[in-house]
């Protein structure tokens, strides 16, 4: 297993992550199988989506913040409910399908790091198994 | 694979199975790996979260049945639409990384079934393989 | 690894997979284990929801477009935003538990591609890995 460290700088932000998560995949000499990339938060998510146009996590960040608002009668008091519902729409982690030693990605696709309640700093374990 | 049993008494409701879902990957006799837990239901769904405040739980039910009211124009005839959707907004199945025998967790991350259509008998497989 | 192409006829529609992917994990030839059902794509994803009634698939593309807008005030210049959205709440893939060769599916479980930005023609990776 492999742990990075990402440190947020906004209260809600998608990291891309997908050049750590290479690394770890081809530094764990597994060609074949499957990877799990994991980040053990509970206000915070993995995803897949573009990482060519900025504006595609720029619209996500807004578009979730609108659909799970800050303030909104919660009962937990420490105040990031919207943070904890946020990270189980998106979920803990991607499963990614490992062929010759790298992820098999579409062309658009990119791994990102969620951060719903920061700045913070934050981990993401990677775990490689063979076929 | 384990199947584990859970009881339901609440509409919507999100129970904790932390517990049961170590015990069955200790069980397994597989130290190093990954675990799916996976549930079998259509209206029901896995997710991780925290374990400490009972009302980060609590938030999440009332946000979700906001997100997806019960009565929405739905044309199917079983009325349990807003369950269906949850379920695929949730997702059936959490996969958890596996080192020393048990779950690589965060501090405060519990594994939780929710229930959107209960109060109902369930069902939640545990599969681990080894790396 | 088995690759599936799908076309999609609608904008937003859930098509079933289910017997293409039984058909994958059958000709793994791999009878207990784990399958990753993957989209290579970042305005689409992949979901296990009720394969009985048709109507909870049309019920979830009507939610799921109610829940995020085509137009609402999107930065990204596509002008597909709103797919990028629901790919990320549904999912780029589902993790199965295979036993006897099959997914373990519950009685109403089946798999759908879903089509968020169609129509247009698709592909679904399903890698299957022994325990």
């Amino acid at each position: 297993m492999t742990t990075i460290t990402i440190d947020s700088h906004q209260h809600v932000e998608l990291i891309e992550i997908t050049t750590q998560v290479r690394a770890a995949i081809r530094s764990s000499g597994i060609s074949v199988g499957l990877a799990v990339v994991y980040t053990p938060h509970t206000t915070a998510a993995i995803t897949i989506n573009e990482n060519a146009d900025p504006d595609v996590a720029r619209d996500m960040v807004v578009t979730l913040s609108k659909l799970v608002p800050f303030d909104d009668h919660y009962r937990h008091a420490e105040g990031n409910s919207a943070a904890h519902v946020k990270s189980t729409l998106v979920g803990a982690s991607e499963t990614l399908i490992i062929h010759d030693g790298a992820p098999v990605l579409g062309t658009w696709q990119g791994l990102y790091f969620c951060e719903f309640d920061g700045p913070r700093r934050r981990q993401v374990h990677i775990k490689v198994i063979g076929a």
